[in-house]
């Protein structure tokens, strides 16, 4: 028998896209766009110097995204490639994760930028964003790396709905 | 009635830690420590490509985490910070979030380096690493940009158990 982890929203994102087409499909894309977030009055005390981080990394279930296949044409490519080596948001354990800008705290409200999440996303975990943990050095960044790649529009199509 | 979302692992992850204390806090202190990850058969279609990569993220389940404290004294400071400012292991859904260096792929089994996560924890999903997508300027990281922060070890005492 499978094991099955569960886990309980801890706020939910509230931003300006109402439905996948049309939001950014990465942070990158959706500079600028401001959203918020509301954390759940039981956990104010938790952001307690989180206003000092510039950014903040957003884990969030994809509650939208049902189904997954393990071979997907991403947005940015016109090429088939193994799911894992793609952010498409269908995928067996739909976990999404953004590196948003933080503008400000109030009570249990988080006012943020550079938002590429539909609205009503069940928000999991936040964590401050410290490049220096993570330690990428010469990176290569496969079929990503292609100039066709970079130049497409960066917003969703409905190919994942 | 609280919503709560169910995961199932796609892999384990396997590393030379057996145990919380001793193993590295970030990937930056766990430079070259090799471990491997083995995904579920019935997923190695989703791996292709994936070894195009440097680097690749993974989420996983903090399975010896139990519980948690809104406030904490983290590793690395000696001051109580909100849970959220930090990356404290014990949080109210306990995901873990690494950037690795992966060397190679061989079937289902993915080997790694710069691990910092305990053996047998379960895998939830994979992401390519792409630095372009989060989109982080201007950064700061609060209380972990002290000089007395950086200078400490950074392996895991018996804290969070």
């Amino acid at each position: 028998m499978k094991q099955v982890i569960g886990y309980t929203p801890i706020g939910i994102i509230r931003s300006p896209f109402k439905k996948p087409k049309g939001t950014p499909i990465q942070p990158l894309y959706g500079k600028g766009i401001q959203g918020k977030i509301e954390i759940n009055s039981e956990f104010i005390e938790g952001l307690k110097d989180l206003n000092d981080f510039s950014h903040i990394i957003l884990i969030y279930h994809m509650h939208l995204s049902i189904g997954y296949s393990l071979e997907v044409i991403p947005f940015l490519n016109n090429s088939p490639h193994g799911l894992f080596a793609t952010r498409a948001p269908r995928r067996p354990n739909p976990i999404g994760l953004s590196t948003v800008k933080l503008i400000k705290i109030e009570k249990n409200i988080l006012y943020v930028e550079n938002l590429d999440i539909v609205d009503g996303t069940p928000l999991l975990d936040i964590k401050p964003c410290v490049p220096e943990f993570d330690l990428v050095e010469e990176i290569r960044t496969g079929w990503l790396s292609t100039p066709k790649c970079r130049t497409q529009e960066g917003e969703s199509d409905d190919r994942f709905q």
